[in-house]
């Protein structure tokens, strides 16, 4: 995907409107590829705030942007990507669904306005908000959805995926239908089955909440989100999302009916569609999922000892997939999870214990 | 709840029955501790393997325990326990539920012998299983339930927390109801749940999980759990898991009420009440969660590069709770989330951007 400068389409002025964590995220990195941008926000501090990251400028009265980039709250994509259409410029929106929004900006600009219309979503974010948590850096190498509608310009379908490209990010082309399929089931069920796992807990006496483990810690922690914002994504995506939950109840009817029958392997059954769900997901790099092996080291809860474990595994020689720290209800110590290649995990704990590591498998 | 070995009263043999992961590693720990130790199963080539690692030896015949720990799968608990309880020893076991094997056992046995049965339940354990992913770490400053029923004799309690502690784990007492009701919520049902959330990964098209993020994947993990083990458990705790699944088959329909009304605010009640579900969980070291901020970097995905950024995250002096690596589709580099003290997250981001990590909140 990526373009020499010669060859590039995408010469700017890039407008991003809404100068939050994303708008101002992508003002950083098209700044830093040498484009033009302009920023504004109804808040004027948070585009005060961006412009003094170096993420952009106040748009110069009477000019037109090359492409617009609308990265507003959910309930106000529609309304902004129809008047930024009105000036004639291409226009791609970041927001987390993208079906609902082309609907309403069809139903007020005309087809010929509408070709420039390409939606977007890239897969990137942070607990935080606001202009301050904007990078450069958010979306280097996350997936960016680029949803074109069937009579989308392949011009300005290519302008966004130029402006995706410059940001590092990996597009991949979907429909906005198929989008919405897509992230109800990847993102929004996830998200709401965790919500109910979550809202359990709040019945619970505080005591029985200390033998939670890292499994509940792990499945609950999305729910966490703020309710506002996944509230407004969710009923963006509200008939797929709940096309999904009535499936999910017919499950949960049938999961019932397993668990209280005391014979037969109903539960098995369930049980093993979700490992097979878990084994789909794409592997790190995109690559398929590589077998990994599991090494626990203990390690002292102090600045340091963390590194020391890691540059002791750099000489042995074996690279760390993934790592966890197990949170331990009881002492100054922490459990390190290390995920490396199923092949490197032997050898890794036999070497850690040689340099006197508490470790296991 | 430490001893002094010379007011211990566990002074062995302890016999330990099924020499897998939990029984290997508490044969581990408490040979570790001085204790003569005992091991058997029904799988001759494990005792091999346990005694090989130093876990303990083969039974003297003729000679009885001071006590039996009985880490045989779910299924065959109650038996083991009661034949343990007829030599005249006290006799634990380390099982997932509590209320259903004591049941059995009562059944089996009469009021005296009863006396001298205490069921426990460590949280800890690996994905791997069997002798070899046995280790006396295995259960260092986790939780680890003491079920005493009412009838217990408080000196066979006592035995029992002195096992515990000097495996290193941290005893948390609870009747075996409750502590099934606690285990229900904390890890049986939201594996369950994660479980509906993976197995809806299986009917996507592959294109669309390539959107899959961080939060997808830590919701499903413990879905990839063994189907045969965690059949068993659930079995186990029937009527409370069954019932905990009504209750929320009534709040999954109120969700998806809530998803179908375009208006109105209970989609935002019910997310409000996840987040307060993720605020209850314990923080590290059983202290009230601490306040965290997220620092994020990048780093080459090579062996040396964390270690690097772990030293001089050393050498700025902030301390991480916790580390995340993300797992990015497109790129030889892994984003890097760090949780540190709220208040230390800028500083850290600062120092980190001072020598030239890629870094951002």
């Amino acid at each position: 995907m990526s373009e020499d400068a010669a060859t590039r389409l995408l010469t700017g002025p890039v407008h991003v409107i809404g100068a939050g964590l994303l708008g101002t995220s992508i003002g950083l990195a098209a700044s830093r590829a040498g484009l033009t941008v302009w920023l504004s926000d109804a808040n004027a501090e948070h585009v005060r705030t961006a412009i003094g990251l170096g993420a952009g400028q106040h748009p110069p009265a009477g000019e037109t942007a090359q492409l617009v980039v609308v990265a507003v709250p959910p309930l106000h994509i529609a309304e902004v990507v129809a008047d930024s259409l009105a000036g004639g410029a291409v226009v791609t929106d970041v927001g987390s669904v993208k079906a609902l929004p082309l609907d309403q900006v069809a139903d007020r600009v005309d087809d010929a306005a509408l070709r420039r219309y390409v939606g977007s979503h890239p897969m990137a974010g942070s607990e935080r908000s606001g202009p301050l948590a904007g990078s450069a850096a958010l979306f280097d190498g996350r997936p960016w959805a680029i949803t074109p509608h069937v009579h989308a310009d392949p011009a300005a379908v290519r302008l966004v995926e130029e402006l995706v490209d410059l940001c590092g990010a990996v597009p991949v082309r979907l429909s906005p239908v198929e989008h919405d399929l897509a992230v109800a089931r990847t993102s929004h069920l996830p998200h709401l089955l965790a919500v109910l796992a979550a809202g359990q807990l709040t019945d619970a006496v505080p005591e029985h909440l200390t033998l939670s483990g890292q499994g509940v810690r792990d499945v609950t922690r999305v729910a966490g989100g703020d309710p506002e914002l996944y509230g407004q994504i969710i009923r963006g995506n509200r008939a797929t999302v709940a096309d999904l939950l009535r499936e999910v109840r017919g499950q949960l009817d049938d999961l019932i009916a397993a668990v209280d029958d005391a014979s037969g392997d109903a539960l098995e059954t369930i049980l093993d569609r979700g490992v097979a769900g878990t084994q789909v997901i794409p592997g790190k790099h995109g690559r398929p999922a590589l077998e990994t092996g599991q090494v626990y080291v203990l390690v002292p809860d102090h600045p340091g000892e963390l590194a020391r474990l890691l540059v002791e595994i750099g000489e042995i020689g074996v690279n760390v997939e993934d790592l966890r720290i197990d949170h331990d209800p009881g002492r100054p110590s922490g459990l390190v999870e290390l995920q490396v290649e199923a092949g490197a995990a032997e050898r890794l704990r036999a070497a850690l214990e040689d340099r006197n590591w508490t470790a296991h498998r």
